[in-house]
């Protein structure tokens, strides 16, 4: 029996504490959420994460939210992974400021293209927020392609992998639905090819395939 | 000489560091900047730091910014203070998860009231974004008030004081700007006047007040 569980949804940030449980080796079992079905608002769910949103990680000690606090625990409970620098303060702040500013910069400027009704009941408002979102989802990776990657290293903090480059991957998906084209960012878009290519991204992208979004 | 510079501005989430690093011990340097002359936007200030925003801690190994990652480092850095629950993952996780919330959802949500301009070009958009902000603060303050701050506790996160409280105070702070008023939520309302008894609390508001904001 797995003592995890996650609760994703297709084409959300899920996906990047998905696949650092399979970088991590973790046992777990994956529940999808039909957001078609506003699953995520659901009683029998909204029961389990009042949030309803996703990801949550139910543990064996209560559920956790917020993908850069899952993909830091992750690494922290799993250190044989090594997908953070756990022994290093400097960084592992660096690795979690990458992980806050795409929490709280670049995934809020992507939810504006389809979630202005958090932030305004006034349709028109809707449209424009829609507008702004390929200008500053270009101002976002154009800041990352020039301040992370390094050169030399191929991955988003320098010299070795960690759960940042899960949520690169994933925040990078979501580019060519703002009509921004990975391409323009070409340090993103070598990254992107690399990620794609790992095993455990692989496996991600078939599990979410195979697991049916339903209600909970 | 001071190993750390933190560049603040009054009225922004960068108190969360500032009394952080009081609670901490920790030796540093106080730089105000100031936003009324868009000091954060200085060519001298974007030369150190990109983003252009506050907080923003210099080390000796480099700049760090994002609040909750400038948190979990400071208290990392300086295990002695006790500032988190660094040998516990799953408290660890908690702590970040409701530092991550704070970021992500909360000043998100306080900020749509002023900086609109970040996510909508129209000026119609931007009234109606701050026509919506006291009912975001009001929902973020009231799952704040029914899933933290657990009874028979001081602090926001259960028995012990931690970072988590310096964001929660320097949050809830906003509250009044933002037309909600602090009284609504009496867990709140008890940790807030609670933190403003510390004196790491007086001495962070003392040496803002002391410190004229300057450009870079």
């Amino acid at each position: 029996m797995s003592t995890l569980t996650l609760y994703s949804a297709p084409g959300t940030c899920a996906q990047a504490t998905h696949i650092a449980l399979l970088e991590a080796g973790a046992p777990f079992e994956l529940v999808q959420l039909d957001f078609t079905q506003q699953a995520q608002r659901s009683a029998a769910y909204l029961a389990l994460n009042p949030k309803g949103r996703v990801p949550a990680l139910q543990t064996e000690q209560g559920l956790l939210t917020e993908t850069p606090a899952l993909l830091a625990y992750i690494a922290q409970r799993f250190p044989a992974a090594r997908l953070a620098p756990l022994g290093d303060a400097f960084a592992f702040a660096r690795l979690q400021e990458f992980n806050s500013y795409l929490a709280s910069t670049v995934h809020v400027a992507h939810a504006h293209g389809r979630r202005g009704a958090r932030w305004s009941d006034d349709a028109a408002a809707h449209d424009s927020m829609r507008a702004k979102v390929p200008q500053n989802m270009r101002e976002a990776f154009a800041y990352i392609e020039a301040h992370y990657l390094p050169e030399g290293s191929d991955w988003a903090l320098g010299q070795d992998y960690s759960v940042a480059d899960a949520y690169l991957y994933t925040v990078t998906g979501w580019l060519p639905s703002d009509d921004v084209a990975i391409e323009e960012f070409p340090k993103v878009a070598a990254h992107y090819a690399r990620m794609s290519a790992r095993p455990a991204v692989q496996q991600a992208l078939a599990q979410a395939k195979a697991c049916t979004p339903r209600l909970l």
